[in-house]
């Protein structure tokens, strides 16, 4: 087999075989496929795409290039959720607590890549004492006493999508379905949980602008998914502004915590439940998906879910006395509210443009090397739909630059406002499975 | 500028201008953009293709990737002539001879690739005594004494085609229009002749299958030609069959010498005095394709052009008695008649496994260090629309391999033979200018 019949072949547009394509994952995890003629496969499959044969062999042999995690010592229904990622995302914060409170169990290893606020561990780091860092064996006592643990990731997971993302990403060739499809679906395969749900975010925010190219994605996903025998299907949500009010680490934190006890904002809420109750079906708690709602909305009431945070907390050595009281986080030298220069309704935001703007302030990394600054970030007060008078606060700055007054205007200017009454945007567009 | 940017927009389909495409060369050539990323761009470009402007952007910054001949030392109308190449092409050995002896310039500077039985280098080179290394001086002052020199490429011309023909070779970016027009004009434009003839071959034994293909790079290239303000055109040529019947060096050599004296076969002949009469109204020394050929076939019959050839062997230390006569050059140990085991018409020849088996028989190189048997190949003895009686001889092989044996049968399967009369195809079939 070589590699350049591969390409000859799929330049055709015909499909590749299992064979074929597990001869150039392990060919190239092992260095004996150079780049060159990998990226230049990548762009033929960019052109060309790849069936759900295609794809699914091309998970597989992505997910076996490397560890795959064995949960079997957990009791209980394992189930992960992904997320494709937008401005403000603290889903996970919430979703963990709530369904471990339900039952279920979630051992979580989370990848700390590039984002325009900070991963699901930066934002677990932000509490203070909270170690990510555990022993596998701490790691399933953990989620075996209480249902829930949250870690960095162990040993080598998936290293031909670490090799080959990073090849995407210098060669044109990171916006593809099939591509997309696998290096998501094969780190969630190797991670050993047996349900999955995605959240797959379309909109401005989102790596998929369009509900209909979110709508691909996560059916490439589901269906490689139903191809490995694992339970696995999607949500289609909202990216077109941030989620919740909160950007930046320890305001998410803050609100999370809030979410948590009743008082989060309505679309964060809403979609955690949601999620929450779709996973819930997956691991055969409950029947419907009204059941499952209704089940974890009383979690939050009785204040069960609350403690389950408290509890995950405490055993990764976090000091909960942040978590009853947020108040104690310290907070940035710089609060600034900027105003609104007009009157009207809040017509659309610009989540990307928040998301860099929250990254400049502090929040976020540009390069692997940047040290992010915790306090830093921006909390809405307008989101779209909601009226504006002249002089009202749209959003404030949390800060330790000095130098944040270039931020104001690009901030105010993310904001679009209309004459027109706007109808505030669903959160929940479609589901996947 | 950065590379992932031009990939993108090609991956768009959008063209890149004029400064994008040099850095991409430029930074090629030098090293500073790697190959994964040139071979990405290169797969968008066969996808997305190049218009006329970028394709001749891209052939000036190639052409200016190194050296650039200079060749205003000689006098009179520099004229140079590509063929894309084919199974049995000894153009170069004729025209060469017969142009110069119209008084048009040839100072011609060739390659060595590998090909099925050598190039014009190697076909050279099996005369005894002639050099194909010459110094610059010396080539010039041989162009302007007898009109002709033919020598191996000095100095550094377009390394940029150098580097960007090995990886197209292993990234299955071959075959691409925009890729081959450019790879092959900033070769014939930094040789720096005046104008430029190309004899693009289709066919079964070609690059190029079929007319159409062969038209549209033609055209590409005439336009490159165009941009350039080179006069540039071509001519559509058949490969269906090998051209004449000599296939391998010295047995080329010898069909050269006979085509020269006025006794070649007949489709090497007219493609000779066609193409030769092209040049000459090129270069201005004729007004009409008639009047051009009238004047070739008179140097062929009054002897001038043979007598140039002499001269041009004898120059380059070649030794004339050879060449004078063509019994004295060593001939292969195994001389075998091939016969057909039917009757009937030659339907069709199979030109790329007759230049395969030639190869096998010694004639050519399969990798870089191969040595080339000079008397090996395969003389045909019946083409297309030649009626064949039972136990007529098909083809002699030449050889001096003793397992000679197994290739009988191969170059019996390369002959089809119908019951039904067929036409001798014609040789010419379009210019383009």
């Amino acid at each position: 087999m070589i590699m350049t019949d591969l390409i000859a072949k799929k330049v055709e547009g015909k499909p590749l075989t299992q064979q074929e394509i597990t001869y150039f994952i392990q060919g190239y995890t092992q260095g004996t496929i150079p780049d060159y003629q990998v990226s230049s496969l990548l762009m033929a499959i960019k052109f060309k795409g790849m069936n759900d044969q295609e794809t699914a062999d091309l998970t597989y042999a992505m997910m076996h290039s490397g560890d795959v995690m064995d949960l079997s010592s957990i009791q209980g229904v394992k189930a992960d959720k992904h997320s494709t990622g937008g401005v403000g995302d603290k889903t996970s914060l919430v979703l963990g607590p709530l369904v471990a409170a339900a039952g279920l169990k979630i051992a979580k290893m989370s990848g700390r890549g590039l984002s325009h606020t900070g991963g699901t561990l930066d934002k677990l780091e932000a509490i203070p004492g909270m170690s990510i860092a555990r022993t596998q064996k701490q790691f399933i006592e953990q989620v075996n006493r209480i249902g829930l643990s949250i870690i960095g990731q162990t040993g080598s997971l998936v290293p031909a999508d670490k090799k080959l993302y990073a090849l995407r990403d210098v060669t044109g060739t990171v916006q593809s379905v099939p591509l997309i499809a696998s290096s998501i679906m094969s780190k969630k395969l190797a991670s050993g949980a047996d349900t999955i749900l995605l959240d797959v975010k379309f909109g401005s925010g989102a790596f998929m602008k369009t509900l209909s190219h979110a709508k691909g994605l996560a059916q490439a996903m589901v269906n490689i998914g139903k191809a490995m025998n694992k339970d696995t299907r999607a949500i289609l949500t909202d990216m077109d502004q941030p989620l919740g009010f909160a950007i930046g680490n320890i305001l998410e934190v803050k609100e999370a915590i809030d979410t948590l006890k009743g008082q989060g904002p309505s679309d964060l809420t809403e979609l955690c439940i949601y999620a929450g109750a779709m996973m819930l079906m997956q691991g055969g708690r409950v029947k419907t998906l009204t059941e499952g709602k209704r089940l974890l909305k009383n979690l939050i009431v009785n204040g069960q879910a609350f403690e389950k945070f408290k509890s995950f907390v405490s055993s990764q050595g976090g000091d909960i006395r942040y978590i009853e009281d947020p108040s104690k986080f310290e907070q940035s030298a710089h609060v600034i509210n900027v105003v609104s220069d007009m009157g009207g309704y809040v017509e659309s935001l610009n989540a990307l443009s928040l998301g860099e703007i929250a990254m400049k302030l502090g929040a976020g990394r540009a390069t692997k090397d940047d040290i992010i600054d915790y306090t830093a970030g921006i909390v809405l007060n307008k989101k779209i739909g909601d009226e504006v008078n002249q002089g009202d606060v749209l959003a404030v700055i949390h800060t330790n630059l000095e130098q944040y007054e270039a931020w104001i205007v690009p901030l105010r200017d993310s904001f679009t406002i209309s004459s027109a009454k706007v109808r505030a945007p669903k959160i929940i567009h479609a589901t996947v499975k």
